[in-house]
């Protein structure tokens, strides 16, 4: 079906795009959203059963009346060396979750979001949605969805250390 | 809920354990397991949608006599610095699968299954069936289950380069 990527360029030439930019994904994060606000609990799970490290966290920036405490928009955790994000599901989230059908997704992190959910589509996925300013996912910078034809959604979104709203 | 873990040790006292051995892993994989045998046609797609790079792939051991392939035990793809398995669907993980609820599981590799699974049945993980030497799941190596209270499914096995059939 698909032509091998070489260096990121010439694949996916199936809709006649004569000149392709090569993507660079600087990391692969699954992101799991579990049941607000369990998030928090969730990773102390994780610590506990797995010896996991958290990495970075950061919170919710709306807090509804009736929260005590913000919602976890993402934790950073560390087993070996990948990371995984876990988030409580938002009213952002929730909408994602939905669609997905699961709570388990993978956070792509790269530069440039248009180029690449621009090669998954015409390598055979599809995008979902606009890109947004998000709050649903990943670190709240930019983020854009794509789903594959094995049905796992890929966040495509900026890169962790360029939203400025991570904390570690 | 969770005590936090130390050095992978001294977490998860809740049942009275006096001593416990420290675990370390030595990778975490999120392994994919999709419709057989579309796990060729996934790698492809992988590699041309994100510039995957192909690690290595083993095949399954047992070819039925109606295939004109193998099936593909598990191929491995690299997307920046995070490794992804992608596997045809066969009799074993089928039934994996179907306990599941989705074709998405993680692959913990450690030395010491036993005391990994111990570990997370004490922070409140439910270990799933017996350990195995397998061939529905990660290398074909030992391999044992539990689901965590989030309802992700954690396969605790032999780190793949001890794995006899890993070809790369």
């Amino acid at each position: 079906m698909a032509t091998e990527a070489t260096n990121g360029a010439a694949a996916g030439e199936k809709n006649g795009a004569a000149t392709e930019k090569a993507v660079t994904f600087s990391s692969l994060k699954p992101q799991l959203f579990v049941e607000s606000a369990k998030a928090s609990d969730a990773v102390a799970f994780y610590k506990a059963a797995f010896g996991a490290e958290e990495v970075n966290r950061v919170s919710h920036p709306k807090r509804k009346a009736d929260q005590e405490l913000p919602l976890l928009l993402s934790a950073e955790i560390k087993l070996g060396s990948s990371s995984i994000l876990i988030s409580d599901l938002s009213d952002d989230s929730t909408a994602l979750v939905k669609t997905v059908g699961t709570g388990l997704v993978f956070c792509l992190e790269t530069e440039d979001i248009e180029a690449a959910i621009d090669k998954a589509v015409k390598a055979g996925a599809v995008a979902e949605g606009e890109i947004t300013e998000g709050e649903g996912a990943c670190c709240g910078g930019r983020v854009g969805k794509v789903k594959d034809p094995y049905g796992i959604v890929w966040l495509i979104c900026t890169p962790a250390k360029k939203c400025a709203n991570v904390e570690a």
